[in-house]
């Protein structure tokens, strides 16, 4: 009934924010209106937030890594854990979704199914859950590992992770809680039962603490580049954030996702492709452009030059700035690569100027805005709504993860001059419709066992 | 330096209130005055912060579990997650510490550091972790087990999780953020070093993700009831959860605390005992026992000998309501027994009336406000000030983990009756002297690293 509701209403962009800590660009903390200490600073994530919601987007975002993984002696890191964190910024907003990363290989199915439930408790249902499974040694060794498990494994893990959690979420009906005070009738225990799940990785009775949810399950978001990820994307996943550099790659990503999941019996609207996007916003394309080069030029080039040769798994010895890209590039090995981005990179690479040559490295790594895979538009609001809205429409993208160069102007600006183009071009809420992620995404509420019993 | 400050103030009394959902009364939300829903309510758990709050009380505590521990047929449990539950709390008070239950038994130690280090953080230094070994089979069960690890085994990984969890919370140095935005110099990576723990239970390399946080570590809290239990508390925890139904038992029990504590090279300010502490005022005493009894006939009878029985070890049918306790009651077995519970529920037993026998099972559920085994005083504000007062000057306490028949408005009483009275009496603060809860609980910052280094 959701479902077919969702079906007839128009077609809706969404647009999340990452709130990586001072923004996309690895200096973004160094202008002087920055606070570099923003990355471990509560009222920084909660200003991002409020902004977000004044622009009535879907959700805040917040990445995760179980490690330090980047050089910290240059640029801040994913320091604070980000369910605690949203907990917080839950509590100084009204309607933003807020969507937190956690690991499927670094922790337990009933602790993360119950940390998510409260997230969506506390927040009146708008938490979101980005499945990761967690690729780098560092997080490896912070766990009793000496290797990162081979992608299959983690990937298998994830699937029945994920399997649990939503048993964990489904444990109690919708009306399992009496509260009746005269009867002294607390929950109906039948209405509450055991998961008992049996698997090749985890063995769990369950059944959870606690009451089903508003949103019935948080948000399941998942980035699903590889083979892998796509399958659990596919099964799982209500919003997808991918990282498509070009339009013709985005439609055929999203095409083949939504065919995966329908294949496993989703209906067309059960899911939200969302590839990441970097704005860099100015009052014409030469003012974007000049604020681009200003904050890649406060990038070590040295430090740039390693990020570039970490996503094309090379030495940074084999880059010259000055020179085109080599020949011949290792495609990304033992399964743990990042074929996204290393994809995503070489696109860029070999998307012709006007002189029909590929780009220099020096000119990649500003095209990148320092790197990292995901598309950068660097233009006035006018040329990034048209770009977006040519997306959208095409059905190349849902919308978008947003991950502004700098935070909070970059997602102000936005805000203020991107926003009110989508509105007036009628592809973007004016206000929120519902109380809800779920609402925002136009995403149906999971029935749960008891109307799952009754359909049967 | 601080220690020997701490030593010349004078000795202040310490209140924490547990916010157990509805209250400690298993029936407490069934007047007509309570909210059913409060336990899954965020809002139920700000409002009694922030009376805690206006009462200028050290802390709020959390509970937790990682199963269905009690009859929920009948009565709330603690279902919301208590790190993600208290983030939103931090977002809606000032001052008011934030302690929160975590399982060594059932989490990794990187995750509850970095948890814990994200709540201080976002609360500005107001985070306290209440590190407990999970003793319920059913919580076992929900995290691929089929028999609860015997008592040395959890105590043994406690120790070895908790000093993990501080070598991490000290892997950065407090001044390791530079932050120089012109020179482009963001970490001092010198002073972030790894942990490179290998130990029985435990492999973690390090470093945590995190700055040093405003407390420099979270306060460290216990509940040191058997030999191992008392063993971790005197060796990391700075407040101690106790249960003492009688004053001879507090005070020595205090002392064998602290005398263990010492042994282990730790300051006499280091360690806080607080016993738990039900209260039920009234405006007379009558009053209180009145609305006592009222409070224990909504429990079902049936219920109360379950829990009661629970607790000494026995079946529910070797009880009967009109008659005293068996004798030769079986002490806890196994290793797994609560002989803290035990031993106070059989005290409470034989504390003679004034016909000098031992109560009756029906009196002693009356006694025991329904049962749990912490202490209960029912009277008047101007008793429970005296009774508070004769305790913390004696030295049985250095203040009290309140847990208020119903919530808010026991707690509510409490700050307008008792509070002002301890306040008079010199014993209680009128306001806090500073933000953090080690600034509360009058407790030292511990020097991290680098003063540790420089010491040597």
């Amino acid at each position: 009934m959701n479902r077919s509701r969702a079906a007839r209403a128009p077609r809706r962009l969404h647009l999340n924010v990452n709130i990586l800590h001072s923004g996309f660009l690895p200096s973004a903390w160094r202008p002087a209106g920055s606070d570099p200490r923003a990355f471990i600073d509560v009222q920084h994530y909660i200003r991002v937030a409020q902004i977000a919601e004044a622009g009535k987007l879907d959700a805040v975002f917040l990445a995760d890594n179980a490690a330090i993984v980047d050089q910290i002696h240059f640029r801040p890191i994913t320091a604070l854990e980000p369910t605690v964190l949203l907990a917080s910024v839950a509590a100084a907003t009204r309607h933003i979704g807020l969507i937190a990363t956690a690991s499927t290989s670094y922790n337990e199915p009933y602790n993360i199914a119950r940390r998510f439930a409260t997230l969506d408790h506390v927040s009146g249902g708008r938490a979101g859950w980005n499945v990761v499974t967690t690729a780098d040694l560092a997080s490896a060794r912070n766990f009793g590992r000496d290797a990162v498990p081979d992608h299959a494994q983690r990937y298998a893990r994830a699937a029945e992770f994920t399997s649990v959690v939503k048993a964990l979420w489904d444990s109690w009906e919708d009306d399992a809680f009496i509260g009746d005070q005269a009867a002294g009738r607390f929950i109906d225990t039948a209405k509450v039962q055991p998961v008992a799940h049996q698997g090749e990785f985890f063995s769990v009775q369950g059944p959870s603490t606690l009451p089903r949810t508003p949103q019935g399950h948080p948000v399941l978001v998942q980035a699903g580049g590889s083979g892998d990820g796509r399958t659990l994307a596919a099964r799982h996943a209500e919003a997808v954030f991918s990282a498509s550099q070009s339009f013709e790659e985005a439609l055929a990503y999203a095409r083949d996702l939504k065919s995966r999941a329908e294949a496993l019996g989703r209906g067309p609207e059960a899911l939200r492709v969302l590839p990441g996007l970097t704005t860099i916003i100015g009052d014409t394309e030469a003012a974007a452009r000049r604020r681009r080069d200003e904050l890649v030029d406060l990038i070590p080039w040295d430090y740039s030059l390693a990020r570039l040769a970490g996503i094309l798994g090379i030495t940074p010895d084999r880059l010259g700035l000055d020179q085109r890209l080599p020949e011949n590039l290792p495609l990304p090995g033992g399964g743990n690569g990042n074929h996204t981005f290393f994809n995503a990179t070489l696109a860029t690479a070999r998307r012709r100027d006007l002189t029909t040559r590929d780009l220099t490295t020096r000119e990649l790594i500003r095209e990148l805005a320092g790197g990292g895979g995901h598309r950068v538009i660097v233009g006035t609001p006018e040329q990034i709504a048209d770009d977006i809205e040519r997306w959208f429409r095409a059905g190349a993208a849902d919308g978008f993860n947003l991950m502004p160069d700098v935070l909070p102007d970059g997602l102000q600006a936005f805000v203020e001059g991107v926003v009110p183009l989508l509105q007036r071009r009628g592809i973007f809420r004016t206000d929120y419709e519902g109380p809800t992620l779920r609402d925002h995404l136009g995403l149906a509420r999971p029935p749960g066992r008891s109307a799952e019993s009754a359909a049967a």
